[in-house]
């Protein structure tokens, strides 16, 4: 893939295509073989304008008065993803949530091989999570580069959480997702996503005062 | 508050406000008194006129020539959130997930206080979580009448998700977060929030692509 191919693809429509892509998966194995852009985005919640709107940024699909062929559009936006890749990934804090996100089953289905997990915390190391070890942090860097990981999960606390960031940029990682609740800085040219939960129950907050809960 | 105040204000838009009332909060810590539009945009990774367009669903804000007070939109964002009330939260499912949930410092900095944290495992049933003694899933329904919980946590197995949030809108709890790796259904009076971890993945992923990583 050329790079910046779709350059011009906002942000906010980017972060939808996971749940395109989610509610396509869905339609396919319930077996529906086609589906109109109206059917589609009511399922989803928004209008069929958007909907189209925001699939003409990454190519045509569908016909007019036929919809969209599901399993093509799967696929397709799929491959928009980058899903036809597998990636390799490494999470730093074998804490509760290191240990969550070690044993959530929808990564690995999605393409996203976890390869190691690492802690400082000698009671940990040589633990086993399913199919990981917890390995100490000082071989970390050795092992990014053999096992082509690009991209680190970090869930240690969020003292150690900068650091943690700044060694894993130095080793050669290309993303982060940062679990530390603080927000870390990097290069760049470093893909971060900091992750920021209480954000969820702010939008919650606000559905609730909304709905008039709380005369 | 009046029922549907903002009910014009799209549903983007209002995710934005936990983003906003973040990168105020900052300023507010450093001590920065005001900020012209253009600074807190370019600082947030937008533009100014996307700033001006999201707030002027909430009201109006700021001064031509001068910009925003900063503790002022600070203060006056999170009461559009609704944070200058308090809401009280059980976990359901005491593993990995539920314990890193239940330890996550940022939600009782926000008014959001832990109640409870329940299981269906006998093992677990007892334990305490810092503030929180794991309680029995029996006791559950009594618990959220009686600590007038309204929002309510899941991180049980993706099995038990669509049965535990059927006995908590039985209950009534006015919001779910879901963090198991299924989409529930409740009825749609009940705030619904999925969680879908792999969906950030899809978004790294994308990123890597574009950037011209995998060529």
């Amino acid at each position: 893939m050329k790079e910046g191919k779709y350059e011009h693809a906002p942000m906010v429509v980017i972060k939808r295509l996971p749940r395109y892509y989610r509610y396509l998966g869905e339609l396919v194995e319930h077996k529906v073989e086609r589906i109109s852009s109206q059917s589609l985005a009511d399922m989803m919640g928004i209008s069929a304008s958007q909907l189209r709107q925001d699939l003409n940024h990454f190519g045509e699909f569908g016909q007019q008065g036929y919809g969209y062929r599901v399993e093509d559009l799967y696929q397709e936006i799929g491959r928009i993803i980058g899903l036809e890749r597998e990636y390799n990934m490494v999470i730093v804090g074998a804490g509760n949530l290191g240990q969550a996100l070690a044993n959530y089953p929808n990564f690995s289905k999605r393409g996203f091989t976890l390869k190691g997990v690492f802690d400082i915390n000698p009671k940990l190391i040589g633990l086993r999570l399913r199919d990981n070890e917890i390995m100490d942090i000082d071989k970390l860097e050795e092992f990014i580069r053999t096992n082509e990981v690009s991209i680190v999960i970090i869930t240690v606390p969020k003292e150690a959480a900068q650091e943690v960031a700044d060694r894993m940029v130095r080793a050669g990682i290309k993303a982060i997702w940062n679990f530390a609740p603080v927000d870390i800085n990097v290069d760049p040219s470093v893909i971060l996503v900091n992750e920021h939960l209480a954000d969820r129950l702010m939008v919650i907050s606000f559905r609730l005062q909304e709905l008039g809960f709380y005369d």
